[in-house]
């Protein structure tokens, strides 16, 4: 079994990303990162993408409205974000507060600047295999990885397990997709699917996206599978000062031994994701023809 | 094997259109037909597109440009029946001539007039299960006849072959959707696919739409399944005065004795797409207030 290690292949990324951005003349890709309130995860998701901007050599731009600011006045801040030329990429943080219309926020961000790739428009360009498409980060992070782990998935049965519109739909249909390194016939499962385990089986890479703690036992994986966990849930740990530990949606110490490669967790998705909004801002400010 | 009646189905969704179309007390939905050139095939199904409409009593208003047209003046002939408060729904008539790029086109109608379902945002929607989607009108129809014949998905699996943008994907993407009759497990295969019989076998409900005359035999096909064929194929036959005749992605002889269900070509999905089409007309209508 070997290890897909999401640390290295991000950080692999990230060095790819700050040699281009060094070689550009003239200014440099511009990231604003938009946080609503102070919710300790959010600040703490938008510290680690500005330290990652700085690094690689990307400006960004942090816009800090309160909690009580309304959804008006979210979308005042957005179109003006929308009609600056020197931002290129808009990432508005989740979660919002409860007042506000998440989708409608993220239908807000100009499809071009959408490095989230939450508009409406860019899961709809990523079901066409428009190339001008901004694929969230989550799912591109995955195909990245397969990648760059030396994993085809032409002629492979690939099965998504979870459905959600953040990971499910749209790695399935980048799977799906006729190009090099996809071509995968794909499976969708969810919690409506019957006889689960029997499909699960059938996978030669298998996509775990449900957020269930260890849901994936070994009975569910057909050996040599490729597994993808793309799961981080909190457990309960005593052992641990935290009082908890991170598990996957997979249940690794059965599973790993089965597999020929799979991700960890921590390790595995979780660091492909910031550097997957990395390398969508610098797609952004190249697509721009930097204006 | 029961015969899943596509001219029934259809017929019965026409006249409960124009019942609720009857009922209304102002002025009447509006459907704007342009068709470019005069393509034989196209004239045909527009004339029945203006037929259907004045059955409802759908008001139909024709737009003929000349072949010669330029993509910019097409674009503006979209942009005028956009802004115009009369029309409730744009249809663009498939193919274009080859100097116009017909995704811009698509991409050219409004959102809530695209009553064809082929603009990125009304794809972004069904994957997004938002109900404003306007769903293009073949996986619109097979979603239909699935759920008047009484194919409740849920549970079961559904295999997709073909994983086109007008037919595979989005229908795909339908059959998953969280919803009453939907919730089934899906499985999208295509030319890249290894093993095919060994995974058209696994389904329940099988929906062929690759555009291979008769290239779903009675092995590929489990006992009791569901069977849509979307195919529409003409193959050489000297004993019809036409010298053709149409056949579907399904070996009808062989795999229909296996079916519990099964759509005939013609006459199966083929007459619900017209029938969709107005159906997504009256639906624009209701969703503008009738401005």
């Amino acid at each position: 079994m070997d290890l897909i290690d999401g640390n290295k292949i991000a950080a692999d990324l990230i060095a790819e990303l700050k040699a281009e951005v060094s070689r550009l003349p003239g200014r440099k890709p511009c990231l604003a990162l938009v946080r609503v309130g102070d919710d300790p995860a959010s600040v703490s998701y938008v510290t680690k993408k500005e330290k990652t901007s700085a690094e690689i050599g990307i400006t960004s731009r942090i816009i800090l409205p309160p909690v009580t600011i309304t959804q008006d006045e979210l979308f005042a801040i957005i179109d003006q974000l929308n009609a600056d030329p020197a931002v290129d990429g808009i990432l508005v943080q989740s979660p919002l507060p409860k007042h506000i219309d998440e989708v409608a926020v993220f239908r807000r961000v100009a499809p071009e600047k959408d490095v989230d790739g939450f508009n409406t428009i860019n899961l709809g360009k990523v079901a066409q295999e428009d190339d001008t498409a901004f694929v969230s980060c989550t799912p591109a992070g995955i195909m990245e990885l397969l990648a760059r782990s030396g994993t085809d998935l032409k002629g492979k049965h690939v099965v998504v397990l979870g459905r959600s519109l953040i990971v499910g739909k749209p790695v399935a249909l980048l799977a799906l997709q006729k190009k090099a390194g996809a071509n995968g016939t794909v499976t969708i499962c969810h919690s409506a699917t019957s006889n689960l385990p029997a499909i699960t089986r059938l996978a030669d890479v298998l996509i775990a996206a449900i957020g269930r703690p260890e849901f994936v036992t070994a009975d569910m994986v057909k050996p040599g599978a490729v597994v993808i966990d793309v799961g981080i849930n909190r457990v309960p740990d005593v052992s641990k000062k935290s009082g908890y530990k991170l598990v996957g949606d997979v249940q690794f110490a059965t599973v790993s031994p089965l597999a020929s490669k799979i991700t960890p967790v921590p390790g595995g998705v979780g660091p492909m994701t910031v550097a997957m909004l990395m390398k969508n801002t610098v797609k952004a400010f190249n697509l721009s023809g930097a204006r």
